[in-house]
């Protein structure tokens, strides 16, 4: 289905790199589901050139309002590229669920999927630190203020760099197995088997000096 | 840590554009290891450039031998250029823990990142028909003896791919944090929180017309 647009600083999907054209009616164009897919992936996958060769680098990431956030080291040529300014494609997929269908055809997979086109560039200073806390935060509320902050060597080996939401699309593949009514009949179990990611049992580091409870979320 | 080469058609990481330079202590080379992390995923992402943009795109996969097998919709204008010999770099990730260590730049993720670089080739006949099982039996075992296959149209509105493991990087991360030794007395608790990815409860198909059981894995 087709949301109505809602605000923030553009429409999602409103280029023509960014138009869903395959199975449109997955597109979404509200930017509070662009930014609840952004919000809960732990790891994005960056696409970047580099000669004719395309790579796909997971990252880490966090959205800042109308932007996301990543960060890697100073000795990573392609981060090098990226700051630079070469153009890029962050994505976020979030597996939901297997679909299983009476057919292969139908057969597929559940999953949510924001796609952001731009170049990112890089901060530094005040925006730098900030930045850092940030992507903390996304993966661990609250640590930031348990943590030693990064010191200047540190912050000199890492390049935090951001990508404005300006060019992006979402995708949402959800709901039972859409079989053609001819392969209802099958005797075969449909359905969807959701995909669930949690937390284990938290594995303290051997070197713990303090008899310190795990963190709670 | 730097395992030994083990039997298969090459090296894994044995190219200037594989090997990995970005703390190359968490290289691995064998190729038992890149098999293994191409099984665990469910979801890959694939690198491609159409003019000067890359894009990163999730994909489903399953791994076949010494190659990786991927398919997409002929009306995809990105899976077109694939299966035309487009240079392509194809990712899986799997995260297995946040490592949460006294410093904010030590604190991380564990994770395990295989990389395979090259040039997809389409496959047809019974060759493209032996691919999509094994793409239904990656994500589903056992279940294409079920189903229905795919009629002719179906398979001709799909493309079906796969990408030679010839040129390959595979990277670990795990265990606990890195802390220096200054950092340890500081009082917040450090070590590593597993990330599982497990299944729900499964949920029939609204038009399930059999009382079957869900399957079993």
């Amino acid at each position: 289905m087709v949301a109505p647009l809602t605000g923030g600083p553009g429409p999602v999907g409103h280029t023509d790199r960014t138009r869903v054209r395959r199975l449109p009616e997955l597109a979404v164009r509200e930017r509070a589901t662009l930014h609840a897919v952004l919000d809960a992936g732990r790891v994005a996958h960056l696409a970047i050139v580099d000669g004719d060769q395309p790579y796909a680098l997971p990252v880490a990431h966090a959205r800042d309002g109308e932007r996301v956030l990543v960060h890697g080291s100073t000795g990573s040529r392609l981060f090098r590229r990226l700051a630079a300014g070469a153009p890029a494609c962050l994505t976020v997929t979030l597996l939901d669920g297997l679909v299983l269908a009476r057919s292969a055809f139908e057969s597929s997979m559940n999953y949510r999927c924001a796609m952001a086109l731009g170049r990112l560039v890089p901060l530094d200073g005040t925006a730098k630190l900030a930045a850092l806390e940030r992507l903390a935060e996304h993966l661990l509320p609250g640590r930031w203020a348990q943590i030693r902050p990064p010191s200047a060597k540190e912050l000199a080996a890492t390049l935090v760099l951001a990508l404005p939401l300006d060019e992006c699309s979402v995708k949402i593949s959800a709901g039972p197995p859409d079989d053609p009514v001819d392969d209802l009949d099958r005797p075969v179990w449909a359905g969807v088997v959701p995909v669930v990611e949690t937390y284990g049992v938290p594995q303290p580091d051997p070197r713990l000096r303090h008899d310190l409870p795990p963190p709670e979320w």
